[in-house]
């Protein structure tokens, strides 16, 4: 697709584009240039997706949306993008008009997702849109359904869908080494602080399962391949200082999936819970931990040979890449995506998946 | 109470036995004479129990119950057992005139557990009982009245109350360096093979919430110290050769304690599921694996110092004594509560909690 943005335009009005790019009404950059990414809010996660643009082949930073100039202005110096590409959120929009801006990446608190992910397609703009995708199902659809309408692409970033551990972990699986998968248990927490926009159900659209438990739903979802059906669940809330005014501190539950495998998962922002996962199947194990890091990741196996008189096969491998390499993957592959016109593995479909098994857990608890 | 049995009996019939020994019926052995064990059911975990006994130094096998009479000849002879001392099961009540016999171990599948019980308390003998205590809830109770009513001790073989790292990990929590906990996950279980009794629910009671899902659900009331209120669970049966006719393959639940930490558990027949146990907690976490194991436990725990500026406590540590160990362990302990006349922690009442709760896990799936 050697094709400039103005020769697509032109391809547009004669009415060709549509035909030509039978899925994405919005052309992908022409042959070396590097997918323009507009970050959109610059807290602690941005940080690290800049980082992990930056070390990537076919991406870059190429515009901004703060409420604070001063930051923004900062952090424009930084990775080279100009003072008229930075915007802040009631002017955003008209980067509709910015060429060099190609994608977003939404990284605001989880309330605002849909409201960003639907102005920016608007704007003609592909979306890549931090988990959780949203907080409801029907602003999840709204953002589909506004992708689609301007044909641009839409990822969530599930990161760990991209990480070499986990891809091993779920081929290991998939290709039968373990046998049939009967249980997987799984959990991941961290103690929030006061004040944080995670503790306001407003801005999060409710606790530790949005943030940190999406992440064991997600690995249950990917480990077996299967849909669960149907989840049990307790949440507790226990709270010392009133941070807990709106938000439960502790979620617990199980599922079935539709071969028989079970699955248990908890979640917290009220205790030390390092991230991990443990699945247990006919022909032996597999576990990680740490397993939903920005690095460190770590898998273990034990699992028959399948040769009778040879011992079980035994993995001990972590993953050296450092933070931000899980974020130079995925915008990699984002970008590759949007090059090649092709549907991310982690769509839009696969977002609001989660967030309706996180609303049917909330529901049962 | 350096008394012989026939002194023992004199005061009985004196009237005076009771006031003297107000809770236990039946005399301990006097002086350094070892607790006399009759073994009722010569099966696997029999077996470690009877090996560990050699190791103890307050307790000796003298008695054996079985349907098999060459296999107890054979096994009599090896723990210097007198052909007389040997019994099946339908004359195994005559015990009650063997003096060398002051308890009984019962090792029987989990459905026999509570008539077993309760003709040995009959005869007047303590009874050290395997877990399950039994698989209902009447069953149990009758089996507390029928000991209470000849003032017998009743314990429970849950070996890992006497484990040095289990009590550890219980000890850490209890004395509050992990902070307060929040959540627990755990989880047990093994491959059970066509035929074993275990996959036999008449026999087994139920499937693998009895036999190994019981570590976990115990684990999580020892950690918090606390009694479960409710529970939510799925069960699933995928059995790919008939073995599952008549109990489940797998269990998962989810519960909640009264002070909000929640836990999760998982046991199956049907997976290679190495047992263990996480605790998270405010200031950090704890963990056990292998956990329930016949040997080989090892303890890991990160948690604060307490201290600003000093580094996090790190605990890496391992039992290294080797089966049957717990056994020795287990029945020592119990030993020691008949001759003091002590009721042992790991009660009857006890015990019947488990029973109750592995319902409630049954009756919400």
């Amino acid at each position: 697709m050697g094709m400039s943005r103005r020769e697509f335009s032109k391809l547009g009005a004669m009415g060709l584009a549509a035909r030509m790019l039978p899925q994405a009404g919005v052309p992908a950059p022409g042959g070396g240039r590097k997918v323009g990414y507009c970050v959109i809010g610059l807290g602690t996660i941005a940080d690290h997706f800049m980082r992990g643009v930056l070390a990537s082949e076919n991406s870059k930073i190429t515009g901004l949306v703060s409420g604070h100039r001063d930051k923004a202005e900062r952090i424009a110096e930084q990775y080279g993008v100009p003072k008229s590409s930075i915007y802040n959120y009631e002017n955003m929009d008209r980067f509709s008009e910015n060429t060099a801006i190609d994608a977003v990446y939404v990284a605001l608190p989880n309330s605002m997702h849909a409201e960003y992910t639907i102005r920016s397609a608007a704007a003609g703009k592909h979306v890549l849109c931090e988990k959780p995708m949203c907080t409801t199902v029907s602003e999840g659809e709204a953002m589909i359904a506004a992708c689609r309408k301007t044909r641009v692409q839409l990822m969530i970033a599930y990161r760990l869908h991209y990480e070499p551990l986990h891809l091993k972990a779920v081929k290991l699986i998939k290709d039968g080494a373990l046998g049939e998968v009967g249980t997987i248990n799984g959990a991941f927490g961290f103690i929030a602080k006061k004040g944080e926009w995670r503790l306001n159900k407003t801005l999060a659209g409710g606790g530790s399962l949005y943030d940190v438990g999406i992440y064991v739903l997600n690995a249950s979802r990917y480990l077996t391949g299967e849909e669960p059906v149907g989840f049990t669940a307790e949440t507790s809330t226990m709270d010392k200082d009133g941070r807990f005014d709106s938000v439960e501190e502790n979620v617990s539950w199980t599922t079935r999936f539709p071969s028989g495998a079970v699955a248990t998962g908890s979640c917290t922002y009220g205790t030390q819970m390092p991230g991990y996962f443990k699945v247990f199947a006919t022909k032996g194990w597999i576990s990680m931990e740490p397993a939903f890091n920005y690095d460190g990741m770590r898998l273990r196996a034990r699992y028959s040979s399948g040769v009778a008189g040879t011992p079980d096969i035994e993995i001990d491998e972590s993953n050296p890449e450092k933070d931000p390499a899980q974020f130079t993957r995925e915008t990699s592959y984002f970008s590759d995506c949007i090059r090649r016109d092709q549907k991310p593995r982690s769509s839009g479909e696969e977002g609001l998946r989660d967030i309706r098994y996180i609303r049917q857990i909330y529901d049962s608890a």
